[in-house]
């Protein structure tokens, strides 16, 4: 049976998979480079980015995909149906990392490090800086999965209360409260921060509005850790500009990468990060572990793989 | 009775004040512009940084000092204690807003905000920064008081292993492992971040030496949110020049504010930030609560005081 990885995990990773299976080929290939090695896969390891409506079409043997990621939106899901091909993914492994993330951006905020950071290259030494604590303040989350459930465990440590806001509102452990989508304007107008890790469906896209913003607090923080498509940027800057929410802290856009001469970089109460809150040294061991289990169960013809992705929701 | 305090605290802070204790005469007062008020005063509510050998002289009455902050090196002890003067502090107000920029700075380093901000200000958008984890990283707090404590708490939420080094190495909830300060050479070498909040006494001063940044881990961080007369600047220089650590992270120095001229400020993998790990908008809320509830015991001519300062310890 024919692996082919369309990236080069390290050589321990690589040694690993081969000693753990040793009646699997495993091929480390970018796809421009892979060749026959196409034709030939029953298996294919991608990131997800790399696969299109043409390519797959090269494809032949194809039964499985495993997509080292939790964001699928460009993946030909039509032609995968239609050829029935397995996808899993790696949902999941993103909570450490992405939740650790969460506290700092907030922790950045709430404590100027930013601006102190900015005060150190001046040698500057001025302590008339309010800083505020997440103690007592007010976590709104958008999307109760495993980030968000982990993001709300760390919140109520910290003393936070917490609240979530899912499909329809069932209770998740670790939030105080939850909200079903079509409710959200309830929870807005109490919450300090507003989290999303909502991923990019036909469901969440432009999903805040103006009156969302409108409905916040004036103090509120706007954080975006799913997908740039929950909210238009003109949208986001009016609210900022109008000063109807304090603070936007931004790990995804709409347009990526964010283009040089875009307003966003240079709009105050606002911070950019280049979509890397998921980016950690534990990333492609954590995936390859739900890999490998799969991989199991897939040698012994069974049907119960961790992570599957239901081709009809497209998550 | 006459209560001076030598900071003013706001409207509602002093009517709440007056109308707990309609019997004792309150004034908010400067000491420099206290005049007559300190003769009379029998209890003297100070940030303790105004109290010298020459003023306390003019105090005839004084039978209570509230310090509301946690730091007393400044006091006039001697005198105070010939005396016979009673003096607590607002040791434990602290935990909150301290562990949580605890937090901050590790994830500030973890996650490299400070790099992310620069690029920011580029308009760059650079999606190639290795960031790190703090979850199973370890972290060894030096003092394991209220406010080392709580960081462990939430580091253990955050999946960390803590160790904690005190002056007995008596266990400590919340610590993995604890060490007494005099076997502090065994655990340093284990550590990812080395977070000191240590007070500034005869014992801890100058307490870490070359020799215990030579048994780090080159990839540690060194953190001091406690005094800056834990380790000289020369040391600290020296082992970040050396590279035996990878950084330090710094809100209290050996002299403060930090001259403009200094060579930390332009020493690379350093952050200063300018001694306000402390501050928060609940700081006075929080110390008046102790304050309030010993004053009720004062006014009963009860003895058992909160937070009673030990004048042959000095905390």
């Amino acid at each position: 049976m024919k692996i082919l990885f369309s990236f080069v995990p390290n050589n321990e990773i690589q040694k690993d998979l081969i000693e753990q299976f040793p009646d699997a080929s495993f091929s480390f290939r970018r796809l421009s480079e892979a060749g026959e090695l196409v034709s030939e896969a029953e298996i294919f390891v991608t990131y997800g980015e790399d696969l299109t409506e043409e390519n797959i079409l090269g494809f032949h043997r194809l039964k499985w995909i495993m997509v080292v990621s939790a964001g699928l939106e460009k993946m030909p899901f039509e032609q995968i149906k239609e050829r029935n091909i397995l996808v899993t993914n790696a949902r999941g492994i993103h909570a450490i990392p992405m939740s650790e993330f969460a506290f700092g951006f907030m922790l950045q905020y709430s404590k100027r490090f930013a601006e102190m950071h900015d005060q150190q290259k001046e040698q500057k030494w001025n302590r008339n800086l309010p800083l505020k604590e997440l103690y007592n303040s007010t976590l709104l989350i958008l999307g109760t999965g495993a980030i968000g459930t982990e993001t709300a465990r760390i919140a109520q440590a910290f003393g936070m209360k917490t609240e979530g806001v899912n499909s329809d509102g069932r209770a998740i452990e670790h939030f105080d409260q939850t909200y079903p989508i079509d409710r959200l304007n309830k929870p807005l107008p109490n919450a300090d921060y507003i989290l999303s890790f909502l991923p990019s469906t036909e469901e969440t896209k432009h999903l805040l509005q103006s009156e969302h913003f409108h409905l916040m607090k004036e103090s509120a923080v706007f954080i975006n850790m799913g997908r740039g498509s929950l909210v238009s940027m003109e949208v986001l800057l009016n609210a900022l500009r109008a000063k109807e929410i304090a603070y936007a802290m931004l790990d995804v856009m709409e347009e990526e990468p964010l283009p040089a001469d875009h307003p966003l970089w240079n709009q105050a109460n606002i911070t950019i990060t280049p979509h890397l809150s998921s980016i950690s040294s534990e990333y492609i061991p954590r995936a390859l572990t739900i890999f490998k289990r799969n991989l199991h169960a897939y040698l012994n013809g069974e049907d119960h793989f961790q992570n599957i992705i239901d081709l009809n929701r497209g998550y």
